[in-house]
């Protein structure tokens, strides 16, 4: 019988990941490229064509062999056509055909999603929020992304761009957001930020994992830093629980990294702030699956979107 | 043939509305009491039971005439056990199996849910949001409730609790509201936070109503109040924008009378801090059904409850 497969394709500001999943989402093999280095628009879709034929090749199988290609992408996409329509932090995309380019030069069936709503269905369906029913998924990183499941399934909203959990505001007047807003999350709490502002507590520079090694051994700055980031992060949970009062909140993505003190606090905050009954039952997750979020997920949407 | 009709009760802290529907949602018959004279819990359910049967007398109908009773209630329920879990507003009911109750003394199919609920179901299946697949709705009152509409469907969330958006924080530190939160939206645009801000304004006691008129009539201090209404309004509504990606959102409650001062505002708001994609599609409307959409609502819950 024909063995089958899955390519996901993961595609960061800062890394590529491509990769080769059997049907129950196994990763059989991972590249990760630098995207920068792979240059301007056609240069960077070039890459993802050569990276997916190369990874094919390499482990001697063959298009026949590949059920489909799944990829997600830092930016707002409309997944009925296909079409990318910016992305935040890599220049030169507009309003692009990426699933037409894609099936035309690879002639493989493609589908595309946001890469946080990609991190969602892979927790929802095999990591941390298995068997939970309305959800809501966030990344933590240089963005605040997040991804919602409404009853088992990925809700995206009229123009498949909801989840952005990163731009919900949590003051009327605050920092200016990339996304033109204002005092959104993501303006307090992006990586970016907390660097900052480590920067400031510790008068030297300090990387994410370091704070979180820092704060692990009892360091009291390292500790209070994250302590105001949970408190941002609880507060607008807090409105979040109260408005869709979902079964389970799942968090990831590297700041998450530094675990209990991070979210501990942050079910402190939403316990104290969130209403009583939304409160009660809603369960706040580490997510699961790490770095290959991304890369299974894709491959879900391969496969259920084959089904 | 056997002609049929269906119940419709609003329960609020000041009025109790009792409704005869037929089919099409046209009220026949309509009563409002006064819930406060109708006295503590089981005078109240009393209330509400022998308003049913009048009404079905006065319209010299029997209960064989009626598919069934739906009543919208102003507070958290389980819908599933028929459950009022407690009442904001009106004192006395911690847990009260109404649904229970009600069928027994009455012999009707009952249905129960939450009041914004309600008036988000009829706005969608009659209202300013039909046609529309994924909806949030508001009513401003006393307090700021809410309903979601996600595929057509209602969306309750896990305890049924889901679409408060007046419990939405707007800002980190701010007012402590009725919920126990603090800075929640309803702590800025409650009818009472607004009296009191029109008070302090014009140095006199102030009707809403009047308010209303006062702006539409061009009174500078008047459209300013407004405009801050509005300005926090937007601000939560940018939130669930960005989040929840919705087609529409429909505004009613008393204070959406002030009309196109208020809405206008708002949809600027929305505009200036919500992001391109979602913005660029999400309508503001509001409300058409007024103060009857939670009578249609009960009666909708009930037929489709039924099918």
């Amino acid at each position: 019988m024909l063995k089958r497969f899955i390519i996901g394709i993961d595609l960061g500001g800062t890394n590529l990941k491509v990769a080769l999943l059997d049907l129950h989402f196994k990763i059989k093999d991972k590249r990760i490229l630098d995207t920068k280095s792979c240059g301007t628009k056609e240069l960077l879709i070039s890459c993802l064509i050569n990276a997916t034929n190369k990874i094919i090749q390499d482990n001697r199988l063959a298009k026949v062999n590949i059920l489909g290609l799944g990829i997600g992408l830092p930016g707002p996409i409309d997944i009925k056509r296909g079409l990318v329509h910016f992305f935040p932090n890599i220049r030169g995309w507009q309003e692009v055909n990426l699933k037409g380019i894609l099936r035309k030069r690879l002639g493989l069936p493609i589908f595309l999603d946001n890469d946080a709503n990609l991190m969602c269905l892979a927790e929802h369906r095999l990591g941390a929020a298995k068997g939970f029913k309305n959800v809501v998924c966030l990344t933590l990183g240089t963005g605040v992304g997040g991804g919602i499941i409404i009853e088992d399934k990925l809700y995206r909203g009229l123009s498949f761009a909801a989840g952005e959990i990163g731009h919900i505001p949590i003051n009327e007047k605050g920092p200016r957001c990339n996304c033109r807003g204002q005092a959104c999350l993501e303006a307090y709490i992006g990586n970016a930020r907390i660097i900052e502002k480590a920067q400031k507590l510790f008068r030297r520079k300090i990387a994410l994992k370091q704070l979180s090694v820092l704060a692990k051994k009892g360091n009291q700055k390292a500790i209070a830093l994250w302590s105001s980031v949970a408190e941002h992060l609880g507060i607008a949970l807090a409105g979040v629980v109260n408005f869709l009062n979902p079964d389970c909140i799942v968090i990831g993505g590297g700041i998450s990294g530094a675990g209990r003190v991070l979210l501990d606090k942050v079910r402190k905050v939403i316990s104290e702030r969130a209403m009583i009954v939304q409160a009660r039952h809603a369960k706040i997750f580490k997510a699961r699956l790490g770095n290959d979020a991304g890369l299974i997920g894709a491959a879900i949407l391969v496969k259920e979107g084959l089904r």
